[in-house]
């Protein structure tokens, strides 16, 4: 009883600055800057209950503002409000340094993108700081579009990330946007703004590298089969079979890439295992080519799995295909026009079942792979079980994907004719990788070469060079 | 040191009145209301680890209770204890009136739902507010199931919104709701409760008028190609092909809707941009019927990629249906009969095969659509990310279906057996509104006009009517 | 103006002891342990800011430490900082005693793991905290991968746990935490810790059952089809047809699979139904295994997905085996050659492309379930929602899915050539969950019925015996 009704003394709440339960008028927000910006987000401050006054150079000329804010100037603005919204361009924040008197004490909330990556050798909010030191910055807002900054959250737009060095200041601005319909996401100190600047101008920055070696390997590929398909047939058999591109080609070039990428996948993490069983430590950071490799394994998984989505789309489609129909007719016919016989093979039925049904497997293990790195399923899941399906069951649908492409090439290996020109078939090529990975992976799982890995992973290290091993990565 | 062992000392307490780390003994919180969801509720506060104490107005007389908690008049209960949860109807909230001085400084958790929308002029918790001015209402834990409040958290239940003016009473509420399990979602203002009341009672009513459209297209596409294959089959030459019904004119119909709905989806954003361009100025608001319109875009999108789904479902099947094989069976058997040959057309395989590819494509792109309109996923996507998929790759989306099905008619669109009782086919149909939304869309992106849009969506506006500009809608 | 300045003055800060915001000087933390553990952590604070302290029982030996650290006794480091890191393993927690005085008032984090479940009779966090009661024990981070805590947030480890009897305590590991980029989610009391330290080791332990009895099932109807297909016809035809296990019989016994795992999602809470009926009341706790099978519901319903999947996935690569295209060429030599003509049956055309269709349907709103089991989307519906779609959607899957089966029997059921050796076919076998529980859940639709339940499940207890009822769960 007591506990409670003591929340309303009016000593208690100049304990608690920043609390509005009691407040008899709505909150006083200043915004500093008439453009667009400061526009849109007046009206909705004013939608959503606040009373705005807008800091303007020329109070009496800034052309319309939304209908119940007020303009003064900015030094009448700033000092009636305790919290400023930052609508102007970094290129204008210098004049705030005269106001530096007025501001002091105040939150400054500072919403600006740049154009472009590193422009300015700061990020835009730590200058505004370094300009106003007696002033709590708050880096927020900017990483949502303008839109949802006038018409209030959507789909992509429903959380704000905000960062400060002060913890009230940033609790003031994260009501502020719980009001307007926000949910907040605090990213720490006012140091992260850089990071919150540069997320409105990244376009899948972690995809790049990704897209690149899929662009890169498909073309590559098509060319391959086009020269040893299309190409051999019109020079050496003067046919031409160039409407096979469209599927054919199509169909052979995915699954490659897809079995590909998948290996470029699991293959930095065993390259990894070797350099620290090499190294004897885990301590020593890794060549930098493969922290990079490692971080974008998600993104290569994902790819490799939309080209194994296009394979089955393309392989299921096969028997409605023009082409198909009319062979398989072709086949029919002649046999009976020439009354051959042919008899029931059981091991190609043994074979080709083999071959089709791994494959379903693969892809369906593929799958589950691809759902469980989803953020909202791999936040549900312990580290554990993350580790276990990402592993586990990555490396099976890399055995069985690899599996599925031996199947398909069989007794084929050994037989002359498929080595058209002198090379080697695409999907032969295309199994190095894959096998490597899995040859490489099997060493590491031989019980004292894993026992080894365990150890230095749980911080064991061999030193071998004592001098070596104390001016380690750690120590420097 | 002496920053944390301050926390401890009584004076301090006062000041974080709600503070649980001292308490010698479990929280004691009040539950009026006897009926089943008060006892429910009761019971998992106990287990929870707090004192229940019941207010009712038969103390002696209420039934059975939890094991534990104690019943008292509502007077009794309501000075006992610092925050109270109102397990009753409002219906019945008018007696409370008498509790005013009782519920002072009160948290009051109002948990009240309602059976239909708009029953009451005001939100439950707004009522109970203005009947005890005095005290801090909070609207909480009426978005969850019954079976949640008993059970605890489970699938769909695990997220608790609550709003109200307090911020101190919140976090009390909030407190006990992380206690039960729950992650707490703060909405806002007690204005807020209107919405959290309607929440529990709405069956997605965003979807509705996307359903509609759907369900109207379908039916209509539907008894077009009855009419136009069965129908006209039946009259004109006197054969029963009804059967058709269940999967060649399914297959007919769901494409069509398909790609009608995807257009749709696209259309009012087309529409926006002109709108903007002809009143040269983004500060107006659009019609009601486009803010609407644009509002289940979405779900449009969502709708349409499952209607291609069941296409290509419907399409993967045609190989293993008994007409299909009978018929191809029939034209082997027949051409042998006839000692027809059949020349390959190369032509005929290029268009077939480019056919399956672009509709291929165009569903990976359909389903990427989706996978990223998933909120996990959209949720972790920058806004230029979001809007590059969903706009760049949306309108690569209805491009490749809309090629997909030129594809499909080919050279039929000439060809005057087609237009049975001289309607167009119903493929041909759906190709208007597609190729509509692609032509304006090219016109959009004309460097000039393209260049005017870009300036007033950064706030420019072109003033020819003075009068007009000022009385705009900012400022009404 | 004057709330927001407010919070600078010296004395508002001691109110908040925590606040970093004034602070001129990075915070120091104290670390007890200089294991893998101690050092990787340290690192990872130096890194975001930190001034790290390390407690060691021998400051001049303990090894290579991060740079910038220092080392220190147990006593001198716990005196120097507010926050204590416990990277000491739970058996050398004991002589922690001994540095009581030193750490009262101290927030200590317990970020141990065990190797096993219950291994001890008490959490470790609360183990720490009753060795030092005048501490504030808060466990965190140990539901982190070491990766994450060595290298930063990652995919499935962006989200840390805590929980603790002390807000403040918890507010100052938060910050921590935050500062190291990871999202905070606070699961209360110090009494869930055994909670946390669980979640580590857990590796999908809800799942088990359901891959249980999926296997299961799977290996029986395997059995069961092999025996009845290839060995009887091995048997009693000498045919040697084991190439049909790779495809054909697969794609018998997951579909069959599939249907009961579905059923057997939907029969527990048609048995709870009529026990509540039974009973008449819900009050009353239902027996242990219902309750773990209605906890596992999710689960079956994923699993009999995956297997869907699976049966569709092996449906559509039918026609491009090269068993069924022999097959199909065979049958239509054999029809020229012996100058046989088959009539196409409009009968059978429509039961075979209703059977498709029922399925693909059938498979749509499967889909469409898992689709909403996805967290992220089941958090975005509301109960309302949710249940509409687990249960009106659900019984439809389960309905389509069995009107498929039934449309596959077809006459067959009837035919006793399909009773080989007198056993039923598995597909029959498969029909009887399924439509028990339609039956079932049809009996709990007839209006009466109906009413009695939703009056029961409102909280009427209908007592036969009043002596029963007042003992009843909810007392005792």
């Amino acid at each position: 009883m007591d506990k409670m009704s003591g929340e309303v003394k009016p000593e208690s709440l100049s304990l608690c600055p920043l609390g509005t339960a009691a407040a008899p008028e709505p909150e006083l927000l200043c915004i500093f800057g008439t453009g667009d910006l400061g526009r849109s987000l007046g009206l909705r401050l004013l939608q959503a209950g606040y009373r705005v006054v807008y800091g303007s150079r020329r109070p009496h000329s800034c052309g319309p503002l939304p209908q119940g804010a007020q303009v003064m100037s900015h030094v009448a603005a700033a000092q009636s409000a305790p919290l400023v919204l930052m609508c102007i361009q970094r290129d204008h924040y210098d004049f705030l340094e005269t106001l530096a008197p007025q501001l002091k004490g105040k939150v400054l909330v500072d919403v600006s993108n740049n154009i472009k990556k590193n422009m300015y050798p700061e990020a835009n909010a730590e200058y505004l700081q370094r300009l106003i030191p007696a002033a709590q910055v708050v880096k927020a807002f900017n990483t949502l579009s303008a839109w949802a900054l006038q018409n209030g959250p959507s789909d992509a737009n429903r959380q704000v990330f905000l960062c400060g060095d002060s913890k009230e200041a940033k609790q003031a601005v994260a009501d502020v946007a719980t009001k307007l319909g926000f949910t907040v996401l605090d990213r720490g100190a006012l140091s992260v703004a850089r990071e919150l600047e540069d997320f409105p101008l990244q376009l899948f920055p972690e995809w790049r590298l990704p897209l690149r070696v899929a662009v890169g390997l498909t073309a590559f590929f098509f060319f391959y089969v086009v020269l040893r398909d299309v190409i051999y047939a019109y020079v050496v058999q003067g046919k031409d079979i160039s409407f096979r591109i469209m599927v054919s080609l199509a169909n052979k070039v995915f699954p490659i890439v897809s079995l590909i990428m998948l290996a470029l996948c699991y293959l930095p993490g065993v390259v990894a295992a070797f350099l620290q069983l090499y190294r004897g430590t885990k301590y020593k950071r890794f060549p930098n080519w493969l922290d990079r490799w490692m971080l974008c394994r998600k993104q290569l998984g994902l790819l490799a799995l939309g080209f194994a989505f296009l394979h089955v789309m393309y392989t299921l489609i096969i028997p409605i295909r023009y082409y198909v129909r009319y062979r398989i007719a072709d086949i029919t016919i002649s046999d009976i026009r020439e009354n051959r016989t042919r008899e029931f093979d059981s091991t190609t039925a043994w074979r080709t079942d083999s071959y089709y049904s791994v494959g379903i497997l693969g892809f369906a293990t593929y799958l589950l792979l691809g759902i469980t790195s989803l953020p909202s399923v791999s936040n549900a899941l312990s580290w554990r079980e993350f580790n276990f399906i990402q592993s586990k069951l990555g490396y099976l649908t890399l055995l069985l994907c690899t599996l599925h492409t031996y199947l398909y090439g069989w007794s084929r290996f050994l037989s002359p004719s498929s080595y058209k020109w002198y090379t080697p078939s695409a999907y032969q090529l295309s199994l190095v990788l894959p096998s490597l990975v899995l040859v490489l992976k099997l060493l590491l799982l031989l019980p004292w070469v894993d026992r080894s890995l365990t150890r230095i992973r749980q911080g064991w290290e061999r030193r071998t060079d004592p001098e070596e091993a104390s001016t380690g990565l750690l120590l420097t």
